[in-house]
């Protein structure tokens, strides 16, 4: 394989892990979301803290933002950008957050997504997390209302 | 070179690029800062946008903040985490910014800081930018005292 067709490989071999991670974030699924995690991820979440360090802190996280969410989990990434290297990689992109209540309602803001990829023993894995709102420098508000 | 040096280099060369970035940054030198930037850069910023698209977006937002800045600049990222392949790359680390007033105070805040770089013809450019600070979920307010 020359170097391009390697990089269409491992884009797609990216693309399949985020559509599984985001599939299990959908579904509640902690155990799912985590599998794909670096032991020692480094992550910035959009609230709380200014970042965990390894999975065991990251995973609490995440089950205590799921516990906050009761209804239907809204996630999606229509268009992720990725660019990846033989065993590096990254990707960008939107996500749309939020919940869908028992009424039909959805509660959900765009955010902001970026992601650090690396190969180990042939499985990429994320080794680096990036969630966050921009916030009004006036107010010191996060703005949850802005529309790509 | 086996793949292992190849990532040493790599390291050192994303490295050099980070300093000479931060050093423009610090000196309020809008084209040193833009000149790392892949003209099809994506950023998301931590204030007012969800995203700025393309270099000369950025550019003019790099621009209206340095006019607001009137002190000295404050732009240190003291332990920046690289990973990085022959020709993609990412670092993520936190960043104190702010400005040094007249009077000598400090009026800095830590951000998180992510970083996706791609290799095109021999030169490393930053392909994806993104800066943020967590919010509190309960006031939705940004987080500027938090210490690392």
């Amino acid at each position: 394989m020359n170097a391009n067709s390697f990089h269409v490989v491992a884009e797609a071999e990216i693309r399949e892990l985020v559509n599984a991670w985001l599939k299990a974030a959908r579904n509640r699924d902690v155990e799912g979301v985590v599998a794909h995690y670096a032991p020692d991820i480094v992550a910035y979440d959009a609230v709380s803290q200014l970042q965990f360090i390894g999975v065991d802190a990251y995973r609490k996280h995440w089950e205590a933002c799921m516990a906050m969410c009761s209804g239907e989990m809204i996630f999606d990434a229509p268009e992720l950008h990725i660019t990846a290297g033989a065993d590096a990689a990254f990707a960008h992109g939107l996500i749309r957050c939020g919940e869908k209540m028992e009424s039909g309602e959805e509660k959900a803001s765009w955010m902001r997504m970026s992601v650090g990829y690396r190969k180990h023993d042939g499985k990429w894995l994320v080794a680096h997390e990036h969630f966050s709102a921009p916030f009004d420098m006036e107010t010191g508000k996060a703005l949850f209302e802005l529309q790509p």
